[in-house]
């Protein structure tokens, strides 16, 4: 947080004024990530905001069973966001994506042009449907309900990618309207083979 | 919840089968409100988005303080929800806006047009940039700013304008994708004069 | 023609100044209605205009024969006029959309979204059709017109559904550069149960 | 009428089984023009159609007074028929262009990008307003007739601006959806030098 | 070169001021065409530029073999460039398609809406195809291969109709960009049935 | 190329069987960068293709004086590529970018939304225009040209943004619809802090 280099463009909080639960989940990543993602620290200054936001967020993308992998999830959010044109979550989101799917090309390949991407079919079906709801969520219908049942989805699962796709361009409409920059971290994350242990 | 008709097309959970917290939640509304909007019923299938939802509703919806009256966040809603042609919310949130504005009028033409509808050029340019977060996020600079203060409006009460939009855009998209029906009780809120209290 | 509120943006002629066929025609309108839609008060600014305008629309909205109810050229009315967001012509065919098909909520699922609205597919795919000659009439061809026939329309009724789009395409326009104002009397109708007739 | 290639995707009514009044406003047409334009022939199979479209495209594009000139009405046809891609419209009022305005490259220029056609700043203006109308007429505003009004349209110039705009929006998408093929008359109409009177 | 209407916004260059093997490009250009199009002007005052653009032109415009006719070639220009509303390249290669394809109505039914013009179910897969590469190029995909091949194109015509289509997407931005304006000429080329030899 | 990995959807020429001016330009670029980039193959196929494309690049990229440095140059690429949703040109111009700007986060905010760069003013104006150019072409006026001059570009520097941003928009469209595979070696150049010399 002592960067130069402006967050957002409101005013931030100061770490000792957060509340506490607030203050101890940024620490948490803190430690966790070795930074603490900027979406944090931007919304730290609406408390009741950020309780929900994370909750939200937690339910969905730290959720146990269905069949989307955490690779998966990541995808979507980076597929979705890179519509919105959404700086913040394409470079934060494609850093995990690359990240849990060991496939450093991914998010950029994704970002770009999802049907050039390195995925399979079942990915694009996937990433075809986010992108509806994303950008017409009015002319989904059963048809694409089925489109992904063909594909192994069952209704529990696109009840996920719909949330996800959904919670993301909440997220993407907040993050280009308050101008919140991406930390620079997470622009190389999981671009580089991973070194042997020893040389951490 | 006994009615003929379809919710949304996911099958929903009995109330007896609810946690305590969103059955009691579910029950205050009705006792609130004299019926269960549809939006309750979808989510409380899976609680811990339930919470978080009407967590992050609430701090938005219910916020005191700042320049925004209910009835201009309800505007808000129901002007982006029309952009994103979300029969629930243009319908709900519609019935919401003509009792808190107490003009019956107001809802369908905010919903269709808000350049022609009975507001004042605050409340104009507040639509026009929730219409534009709504639609075009990426391209809010500065300038969108500057223009709101000229209307009155502070750096808070963007943040609520950005964030009722933002939050209510990843609602259109869950209730579209999941065909979430509005209760047939919200069509008529608000149209009608309020008959004397002896009456009701 | 007495109230307060502004039915366009162009000055009006007095009835009493109106040729006389001009005045009868509002006159018998006023008498049937109630009260006279600002669309024969804007137009009878022009009589020459005015008689094509309403023996247009009398040829198509009142024609006898084929297969289109009078609640189904409302409903197209109602549909195409939320995609030029219309605020006229939403509010006037919404409420005789709702008298015909008495359906009081039929007129605000078609205009927010006709994929959601209670019809059948016939309707649906007289909608489909009608939206694609609103929005893109270049692009329709034969197989347009083959998959309305697979729902019972004839060549005659697809003449009709595209006669009834354009014409109120044109209507639209006019009305929205003119900012016609829909009478208040229009946004309740239809809306309410029809009292028996002694309570009139 | 005895070509052999399709004037329109509908059948048609021959000319000794048409009404009187509707007969002898084609032979006058076709004695004055030296043939019978299509859309003629195609809208005489609904006699009520073709008397309220001629009578209003009459009132429009023969209307004395104002100050659109004839090239000018011809002008807003071909400009906003070319947006609808209605190549009847293009074609026939593109050649109504050329002769008014005696200009034999202007109706290629105007259908293509008007912003380079060799036409006055004030024509320019006139066919922003116009493609405006025909494209976003909801976004309308004061602003729009402000713009005009400086280049010495007046109200009434404006009324007729839209109304001509509107009027063949209408035109086109019946043209479009009943693929009526312009005669190729027109096509080089206007493009050559008139011959000396001998000569003819 | 001595005409009174600027070519396009940029000073040009004398022709005696030009390298000498764009000089005589130009004059062999005037000697069969009888006039210099204003492309070759406009460019020549870059000559690295106007070499490579019309190597580029020719070696794919005047390349041998392949199932794509010069009226096929020409055919595919004026459909996308007059989707990117350039005037120049839609009257340049207009008059060039109606003198390949003898069909003097062609270029203006093509630049207007391919759906109606006088062409083949090949040519309107072609042109399909080319005017996605035009509007939407990463969306094409191997199913847009398998159509083309199946009205008898092979590989590599579909590498032509997209270089074509691409290169000239390049010169209507140019065009445009820099106000090309058409020579006069163009505009009535291959209207005209051919005189007899003798006449010429 | 060797690689596994399809470098496009057409069969390659093997390097021995081109001709020599284009084999020895693809042995002095694997020379130098150290592997080919994908592009040089595919074009090979086409050897007076070949010569031309990358006549007109070099003409455009290397070009001595005006007002653009290479970072610019590439910016431009970068930025138009992705309204394109060009993968290949995205990747292996966003990586000559951070080269040049020296700059690792650079590209990927470009390709994102270059409002939130970290550019200049001038760099943004330049953007916008390329922007203007890729995806409007049609509506650039001399107020566009006059923007720029306010920021130091004269009528030079304006031809090179525009022809830049032309050609790229042809790679782009050739790249997409070939489905051109950016090489790995792109997506990691330039994003690691250069290692002293010694170390190379």
């Amino acid at each position: 947080m002592s960067t130069a280099m402006p967050v957002c463009r409101f005013p931030l909080t100061e770490l000792k004024d957060l509340p506490d639960d607030i203050r101890e989940t940024i620490l948490a990543v803190q430690e966790k990530a070795g930074f603490v993602p900027n979406v944090f620290i931007t919304l730290a200054r609406r408390p009741a905001e950020f309780r929900a936001f994370f909750a939200y967020h937690d339910a969905l993308m730290l959720k146990e069973g269905g069949h989307l992998s955490k690779a998966d999830r990541e995808m979507i959010v980076t597929a979705t966001s890179a519509k919105n044109a959404c700086l913040y979550c394409v470079v934060a989101h494609g850093a995990l994506l690359r990240i849990y799917a060991k496939q450093p090309l991914l998010a950029d390949q994704v970002a770009v042009n999802h049907r050039k991407a390195d995925i399979t079919p079942r990915q694009r079906a996937m990433l075809d449907f986010a992108i509806k709801v994303c950008l017409d969520s009015a002319a989904v219908t059963e048809a694409d309900y089925e489109e992904l049942r063909g594909h192994g989805f069952d209704d529990e699962d696109i009840w996920d990618i719909t949330s996800i796709t959904a919670f993301f361009g909440m997220s993407n409409r907040i993050a280009n309207a308050f101008s919140m920059r991406p930390n620079d971290e997470f622009y190389l994350m999981g671009r580089l083979p991973k070194a042997p242990k020893s040389a951490n």
